[in-house]
């Protein structure tokens, strides 16, 4: 199974434990052919939105371009979102950073798979405490 | 050019008009994939959401299946959107009608496009006044 096949299962699988607590959660369609700065999930309950961009790595380390989070944080701005990163690390649940704990390194910003068990939230945290 | 692909342009139309205007504009993906009720377009601008469901046609009156409009309404009461139904009928510009304004015939909700032209706002007139 290619990387691109697991992301996406690992982002349906995200999709419906959103919608199992109560939320709303839509995939976002191709973003890349559309042009716009968009998320991969637009979560929402209650007026309180999460834009969230999602990763599935089999290392202990995960990157992310400058430009996606710089797009992340004006979709997020304009729209009204919080923004998340949500890492699906291997053998581990889904793990929530915000995007200002990402550490930058070589023209990347990326964390490890040990601080992001340390600084991220489980998905029942994000849910339950709002981000400021 | 079929239905599928003239109403995907209309949609696509309707995303850049919304990052014209300022707003953030997502196409959700395979909604019927996924089996839960999402709009075309989540459109959003300072915490202010739009659920958005599409319709382009070449006729004078514009069905929608009740289980459409009944998801359209869970939707958007689940996230705090507001839910509004975009149609294009050939030779207008963009009519956004809140769903109450629909008609009921033959198990069916429609609207004629002449009821549409009276009733409907344009998509400025959406933008700038919010629904309550």
């Amino acid at each position: 199974m290619g990387a691109k096949t697991k992301g996406t299962g690992a982002e349906r699988e995200l999709i419906h434990k959103l919608w199992a607590l109560g939320w709303t959660a839509c995939r976002v369609a191709g973003s890349g052919s559309m042009l716009y700065p968009s998320p991969d999930i637009i979560a929402s309950k209650d007026k309180r939105h999460l834009a969230i961009e999602c990763k599935t790595t089999g290392k202990d380390y995960q990157y992310f371009d400058v430009k996606e989070i710089k797009e992340l944080m004006e979709f997020s701005k304009k729209s009204g979102a919080e923004p998340w990163l949500g890492i699906r690390f291997s053998r581990e649940a889904w793990l929530f950073i915000h995007p200002s704990e990402l550490i930058m390194t070589k023209n990347q910003f990326g964390i490890a798979r040990k601080k992001a068990k340390e600084k991220g939230k489980n998905l029942d945290l994000v849910l339950r405490t709002k981000h400021l």
